[in-house]
């Protein structure tokens, strides 16, 4: 019944797909022939060490049309046969060629200006190539290869001796040949997809700038706008006049676990030097259908996932707050103390928004950290229309939010909010007097990285900062709607549609839209153990033919005592509503004779 | 004595050097016309929701002159009058200008492709400029403002409206005008410099591709290069076949927090439910030189930094074993468990290496998890020449490498290694189903996010593959020993000369050169209070004058009883002998009136 997967189902599907593609050798020859214009008398300032040698800058790098230095240029496109031999291959001809293979002669070299600016500019063709097609619909979501298959596809061993610039531009080209395109407008398999412009763009300069965000001294920018950006977003919670703290973290379990790690301190701060055993028991309470992160970090804190209790969630994936209070007087008669409770907005499977009221009030009367782990849903915090699913978010202590997530800004992107300020220092300083030293000529509050648990932290506010000056608040919450609408279309067409089968009913209050597709074979079928069964294996079938196919992406997943459904999310900029059209018939194409 | 420092010192010392650079317009149309060939006619591909405008595209974007589709390309640079008025100014001339200056033109817009390209070409012209100038000794290492003034200084606030793409690429400018140039050849101020154009070829890559970490599925290609990277980075070390686990983390904190929680599962595998409450008192040691982090894992784990235990350095600042094994039975003998030994390899402040074939015998005596910290010193082991340092590093049980230091890899990128396979999995895994299928159709062993305390996880690996693969590991050991032996080069000068004193004797095992700066006016007095507390003052004064003048940076710092004095370190590829007599002569020009 159930349909072999054969590795050469993608060739069958589009046999060109697959092809490297050529790039014509011109556009950098051009643009190099400029740049040696607009960098000017660089160049020459750049060899203290041979300034014999610096004049002769021109020389180098690929081979340059005469009159670069004029008014117009002009430039002649390589010959049709050496085009058709593609990029690389074109690199090797030419006068000063030779020079340009050599890793050697980039920056920092004397005179790698203009080798250097040729390599980078080859490179950015690539990838604004891949670009281009990132948003093609007539291009595959993936070209998807084993494990095996792929490891035995290309060299991908590391040597002693190295490769030239040509061999690197090949393995620029041929990982992004296999890379997964997540800007595609019919990829939609995490809670992350996309590909923003500018934040794209802003990804590029943070790499570019390459600095670190422990301190004012070597990030001075990047710390203000971390300030700014993190002071906005606590705006936006709720929390008056924006104050607080907060820090940019690698990712929502490690700010989830900051949660935790700052909870425990504020209820009792000598953890930080005595451990676990100089305090009692302590418990967390979350729920079912929270993300696991949160025992995750139970377990790195030495909490011990135990000690994560897990709260009931109704049908639609909230917690039930009559079952949080229960739990909490159960935990206290044993004598052990409730020190955080951590709700969940927008739920990873179902989407689902916890009732933040209910939970506020019952941390509240228990005295308990309130954390609220919107990192997917807290995208919705921008939209008018939307929020109030949040309501009651301003009573957290603490708040999760990922822009990595519904706001569609690059990978990695997620911050961490706490209502009290200071509390992160305390709990997490170390003095490092190398690092943080206290006689410098600057206000040294903005060297914020004794609050971090990390010491050497990445720049992740920059693509985020900039995105929201291009879009303004109004262009993300534009977004989200979208995006919500888009949840609901889909909902509409299959909620009644033969063959579907809604995971649970009402309309989706985030992207999520959890449903099984139900192939004619199993229609017929009376609700028993072998149809589960049978249904359990049609998600993973059409995901892997999807796969194999490269044509759409997106998750499954069993939950509870649900077996295999999908789950689709919405949060890629690029998807129409003929997206979601497309997407329920390959659904329907790939999975009918199952 | 102390001078003030004044703000207004970097303007008399180089008056031109804050100005916003004007950039031609030229680079980018050129670009854009070329752009609109070779990416052929995708665009008509684009659009699935608005066909009736696909043959539109030629008509947006920028002014394009005629003849871009023929074989020779002609094109007109701006008028001098509009060029003179710089690259923004002159975007918002000619036809089709106003339509570009829109961010909803941007892909996956329709027709986006061609404005897509042009801004981005845009934005890569301006990093390519500062590129260029990082490497320019004639320029700044940064253009120092207080934070008060950059916050003054210009608009960082968000705000509800969007913004146009001249005033995001004005951003993009300005946020690089008064960044620091971590390449800059005589920027020394922390353990990560220098700007490798493979690296950020590299992570420009990353940026584009988008994804993560977490599975096969989505990762192909990086988990791919991530096992082979760690497979060879285990061989390097010595463990045999290069067998093992590791993962890249976001920092070097984070690695050592990673070993310190793998070690504690491996000797108390009921921690990660039970927690703390469930295992006796915990210690582990480190030596009094080394890296915060291990203070600060130790107390987020919930051990508490009092189970720390600081051992004693020599005067080199490598831990006295002797010392070692005394605290180890004092621990013992209390009733407490030593579980974690973390020896480092390249301290921060002063290079050292701690002996651990030393170390290695004594955690086999007791049974003890061997770290080993070579955040710093891993690039050591690249080096035929100086990889004895790190003898004894292959009987680690784990080893945490940061190549985003001396092997000069963009950040970040920090590898923890571990000796035994399964252990970061069995640590770590919690088993999320939506996330970790186990009825997938490939390898499931691929699926490395369960081991990583992060969900979603940044790529890390491919700067460094590509670099590798560019460089070679004899590449990697040219840079390590030049990086060396320009240490020796500062040693050997100011060992000797007047107006220096070394913080301790002999030759730098690393690149961490540490003196005090004596001004004259010192010189003469004896060795008392007054002079040490003169003394302290001294370095924080000359560090604050070189980030005025924008000149150089080196960091300072006290270590125990020790006051104030310079840490020299050397990892800039771009760093020649005369930007260490440059950064001789600055101090001393800087420091003599003191």
């Amino acid at each position: 019944m159930i349909l072999p997967i054969s590795p050469s189902v993608s060739q069958l599907a589009n046999p060109n797909a697959g092809q490297t593609q050529l790039y014509p050798v011109h556009t950098s020859r051009a643009w190099c022939q400029v740049a040696q214009k607009f960098t000017g008398g660089i160049g020459n300032k750049l060899c203290g060490e041979c300034p014999a040698r610096a004049g002769e800058g021109v020389e180098h790098g690929r081979s340059v049309a005469s009159g670069s230095r004029g008014g117009n240029v002009t430039f002649s496109p390589p010959h049709p046969r050496q085009r058709s031999r593609g990029f690389l291959a074109g690199v090797g001809q030419g006068r000063g060629s030779r020079d340009r293979r050599r890793l050697t002669n980039l920056l920092p070299a004397c005179d790698g200006e203009r080798p250097t600016l040729a390599f980078l500019q080859d490179v950015m063709d690539i990838l604004l190539q891949y670009v281009v097609k990132s948003f093609d619909r007539s291009t595959k979501v993936i070209d998807f290869h084993y494990p095996n298959e792929l490891l035995q596809e290309y060299n991908w061993e590391l040597a002693d001796q190295p490769q030239n610039l040509e061999e690197i531009l090949m393995h620029c080209q041929t990982t992004l040949k296999y890379a997964i395109k997540t800007g595609h407008p019919r990829y939609f398999n995490q809670l992350s997809t996309g590909l923003d412009m500018v934040g794209l763009a802003a990804d590029w300069l943070t790499s570019t700038a390459n600095t670190n965000m422990f301190t004012y001294e070597i990030a001075p920018v990047f710390v203000l706008l971390e300030y700014v950006t993190l002071k906005k977003m606590r705006e936006i919670i709720g929390w008056p006049g924006g104050s607080g703290d907060g820090i940019f973290s690698p990712g929502g379990a490690i700010s989830n676990m900051y949660a935790m790690l700052i909870a425990r301190f504020k209820m009792f701060p000598e953890v930080k030097e005595k451990g676990m055993a100089a305090v009692p028991r302590l418990i967390a309470f979350t729920s079912e259908h929270s993300h696991f992160s949160l025992k995750k970090g139970a377990a790195a804190l030495g909490i011990g996932t135990d000690s994560v209790i897990l709260i009931k969630c109704d049908e639609r994936g909230k917690m039930v707050p009559s079952d949080l209070e229960r739990r909490i007087l159960e935990a206290k008669q044993k004598g052990f103390v409730p020190f955080l409770v951590s709700a969940t907005a927008g739920t990873t499977v179902y989407g689902a928004f916890d009732p933040l009221l209910a939970v506020a009030d019952i941390c509240k009367k228990y005295k308990i950290w309130m954390h609220v782990d919107a990192a997917w849903g807290g995208g919705l915090l921008m939209s008018r229309k939307h929020k109030w699913k949040l309501s009651g978010v301003e009573r957290a202590n603490s708040v999760t939010w990922n822009p990595h997530k519904m706001m569609g800004v690059p990978l990695q992107c997620s911050a961490l909010l706490v209502r009290e300020e200071g509390l992160m220092q305390s709990c997490n300083q170390m003095h490092a007097s190398y690092l943080f030293q206290q006689d410098k000529h600057y206000d040294l509050s903005y060297d914020t990285g004794d609050k971090a648990l990390q010491c050497g932290r990445h720049v992740d506010v920059f693509k985020l900062w900039l995105m929201w000056r291009a879009k303004g608040t109004t262009g993300f919450e534009a977004h989200i709607d979208k995006c919500l609408e888009l949840a609901e279309y889909l909902y509409n067409i299959i909620k009644n549609r033969e063959g579907y089968e809604m995971v649970f009913d009402g309309k989706p209050q985030h992207t999520n839209v959890c449903f099984w597709y139900v192939p004619p074979s199993l229609r017929v079928l009376e609700d028993n153990e072998e149809r589960m069964n049978r249904l359990s294996k049609v998600a993973p079938v059409i995901k892997a033919r999807m796969m194999e196919y490269g044509t759409t992406m997106v998750s499954y997943q069993p939950l509870g005592d649900k077996v295999n459904f999908f789950r689709m999310v919405i949060s890629n900029p690029a998807a129409t509503h003929q997206d979601i059209d497309f997407l329920i018939e390959e659904i329907e194409r790939l999975g009918q004779d199952l």
